[in-house]
């Protein structure tokens, strides 16, 4: 058996999320069923970085999987790239080390966050951004990422249906970018992130770009390390998405 | 009754074309529909521009209809804003002369045509360029444009079902751009295009621009007024967008 690794990218819209669901269309689905056709009927799993929620996008999302085929990284990529549907896309497929890893092995990720901001509505980003045609103070909002940088419990920043234990988190970077009249974007890096934690961080800067959430009450609400304590509304998924998935000493 | 003109865009990958057709999705009856409910039930009539068919963009569209309703502009804007689906948007409203008409009254159209010329297929652009990974000789497709441009019976580049008898037509300009490593652009201006015009041009443009037509088959083609004197496919739909429609002297 060869352990293989790829980088995959895909448009979340006609998703319900990464994950296999029962008769329910996912991006995980997608690709082993695509994975089974290619081995005569075997099933094939696949383990991602993470999943991502139903209209959630990815540009650099990483699985690995275990095949008896020994094909050269670029013949796999082909061969799956024409196996899976349209909106599934993958960027590149190659044998690693047989204990790599993608969810274990992960030492950070990037996520992108996108804002339509210009005061008409534009069609073509609807399952691509959010909507946010308001006025806001960016000095504020770049106060508010000193705030939120570093290591903290992100309690307060993530679902309260969140599994995990530990909540403590490192972010390392907020980058918030004008990217022209129609669209802005935060770029989020981290040693690892919350159930709905990016979601939750981008609703929390709107608000405070919007005046809605000062900056003394989020850092109350930070320090408070419960959900209840954090007002502002969940970003929408279709602005997510997950731009990259780090494996070695990114910039720590 | 007072004649309103408005500007429209629309993603056209989920409707069935433009024009109302029985049973279909269509961008006229979703508006035609609204049109309805903000009229009580009265049925106003829809005209644009001109038609696009089935998974052909636009961001410039031009339609008018008669009211009996005094609203300012934007408030009209507004109100079929909400009343339209997602991929349906309203740039403006406003009240015209009543001898306006959205078709009659064109002095030229733009289109541009998008292609996604990266080596790997972008799942995000699926429905909004051509995916076109192959080296392009722009030198020559730029001589291409000479040979094209002003003013020629057009019947080699028009569907063969086309109904309109006169097919002189004038091109003012054709303008190539590298938008970046993943995009390029063709961008069409002229006093009026046929049935699949753009995307035929565009299909042998690229052609040249492959090495698969000489610019003395291209020629010859143009002069030979028949559809069938040209071998280039026609271009997909989804890379195709109506931006403008004029109603001047626009750089003639």
């Amino acid at each position: 058996m060869t352990r293989y690794k790829a980088i995959i990218a895909y448009d979340g819209s006609g998703f319900f999320g990464y994950q296999v669901q029962p008769e329910k269309r996912t991006v995980q689905s997608e690709i082993e069923q695509a994975l089974q056709k290619m081995h005569k009927g075997d099933f094939i799993r696949v383990t991602a970085s993470g999943r991502t929620d139903a209209g959630v996008h990815a540009k650099g999302q990483v699985i690995h999987f275990d095949s008896p085929l020994e094909i050269p990284g670029d013949s796999f990529r082909m061969a799956l790239e024409t196996r899976t549907p349209r909106d599934i896309s993958f960027r590149s497929v190659k044998a690693v080390d047989s204990d790599f890893h993608a969810r274990f092995d992960t030492t950070g990720k990037e996520y992108r966050y996108l804002i339509q901001c210009g005061k008409l509505f534009d069609p073509f980003m609807r399952h691509f951004a959010w909507h946010f045609p308001y006025p806001i103070d960016l000095q504020k909002m770049e106060e508010a990422v000193t705030i939120l940088l570093g290591e903290h419990d992100f309690t307060t920043f993530c679902s309260a249906r969140t599994e995990m234990e530990n909540k403590v988190r490192t972010l390392y970077q907020i980058e918030m970018e004008q990217v022209n009249d129609e669209l802005f974007a935060i770029t989020y890096r981290g040693d690892g992130f919350l159930y709905n934690m990016v979601r939750i961080l981008t609703g929390a800067l709107m608000d405070v770009g919007q005046g809605k959430l000062s900056l003394d009450d989020l850092k109350k609400a930070l320090d408070a390390k419960n959900r209840e304590a954090l007002r502002s509304k969940t970003a929408p998924p279709e602005g997510l998405y997950l731009m990259n998935v780090f494996y070695d000493e990114f910039g720590k």
